[in-house]
């Protein structure tokens, strides 16, 4: 007999099958589709052992990933906020915290502390961990979007400024990807991607 | 001046995008899509971190989901096999070691060593960690087709025994999870979705 709190694993593994209907406003590259959040999840989880090297203090590679995987399960209930949507962003923390607790609470108890506390440590953006984490997670679709031509700036009329700010402060978490960002940011604007 | 090494990762995380378009023969639950590699293997790396207390012996957690987030990447080249595809199983062996060279390739040759280590291990199935992964690569599936009412196992006409044979050795794995494999089939098959 399957035990109760297996079931209660395996139907939050079916839940979160939806990350895989929840489309983002970035293109992925070989497909005219958007990227939805289970593939934007997989996409940086892995960059989290690719490039762990470029942190500059050492990272818990194993909790850093974690983190990645799940970050975005709570849009299953709050949708997806568009990081330059400044009305959306308003009430996305109470959404979200709303979507936390029914989402991880399908979970047992110890696995719902365990999850939550993940997810709570990378929104709160303050640890080595989350802060490595938000990196990975900011500059993926900026990698996307530029070999793509920078085409979710354009629809969107993103500004250089915008990017730049979000992006204040990454080289205290990595040079090297700081490094990376900049150029991105200077190119795209060079090309007209980004409004100035 | 961003280094060689990191353009080189750069470009293989860009390569690995390739992974969104690479669609399997299992659906997703809540539209009417097949999954692509890139969701089935997010779907994977986070059951190894909710699901590793049913591993029979202890796991090493970090490398089994490094092993499930690359594990499908030689797709990029060789293609899906589906597993009841008794020709095409007979070449995959050899075209998968060919896009491993190649994709793998891509990468500075310290990490082109760790990331074919991983590959080739998870492969070669015989390791406590790798064995692990390879039930959970497994079960997601059959979670996802059984709970979608078997339709891909009816497209193809597979059989129940089909699906019992490539499971057999699972409980020395994990019990708990063959379990829940033996019920699905049991059930599966009384519904007539699977073959007798």
């Amino acid at each position: 007999m399957i035990k109760d709190r297996l079931k209660k694993q395996l139907e939050f593994m079916i839940e979160l099958d939806k990350m895989k209907n929840l489309y983002r406003q970035t293109y992925v590259l070989h497909e005219d589709k958007k990227e939805n959040d289970a593939e934007h999840s997989w996409h940086i989880a892995l960059m989290a052992f690719l490039l762990e090297e470029y942190a500059n203090s050492p990272v818990n590679t194993l909790k850093v990933m974690k983190m990645l995987l799940i970050h975005d399960v709570v849009e299953i209930d709050a949708g997806d906020t568009y990081r330059y949507d400044a009305e959306g962003n308003k009430t996305k923390a109470e959404r979200e915290e709303k979507a936390a607790q029914r989402i991880f609470g399908l979970l047992p108890d110890d696995q719902k502390k365990e999850f939550y506390s993940l997810w709570r440590e990378f929104e709160n953006c303050e640890t080595n961990d989350a802060r490595f984490a938000s990196v990975l997670d900011r500059i993926q679709p900026m990698l996307l979007n530029y070999t793509k031509g920078g085409i979710s700036w354009q629809e969107h009329g993103v500004y250089s400024n915008q990017v730049k700010s979000i992006n204040i402060g990454t080289d205290e978490i990595s040079e090297s990807l700081a490094e990376v960002i900049k150029n991105i940011i200077d190119d795209a604007t060079d090309k007209g991607w980004l409004k100035i």
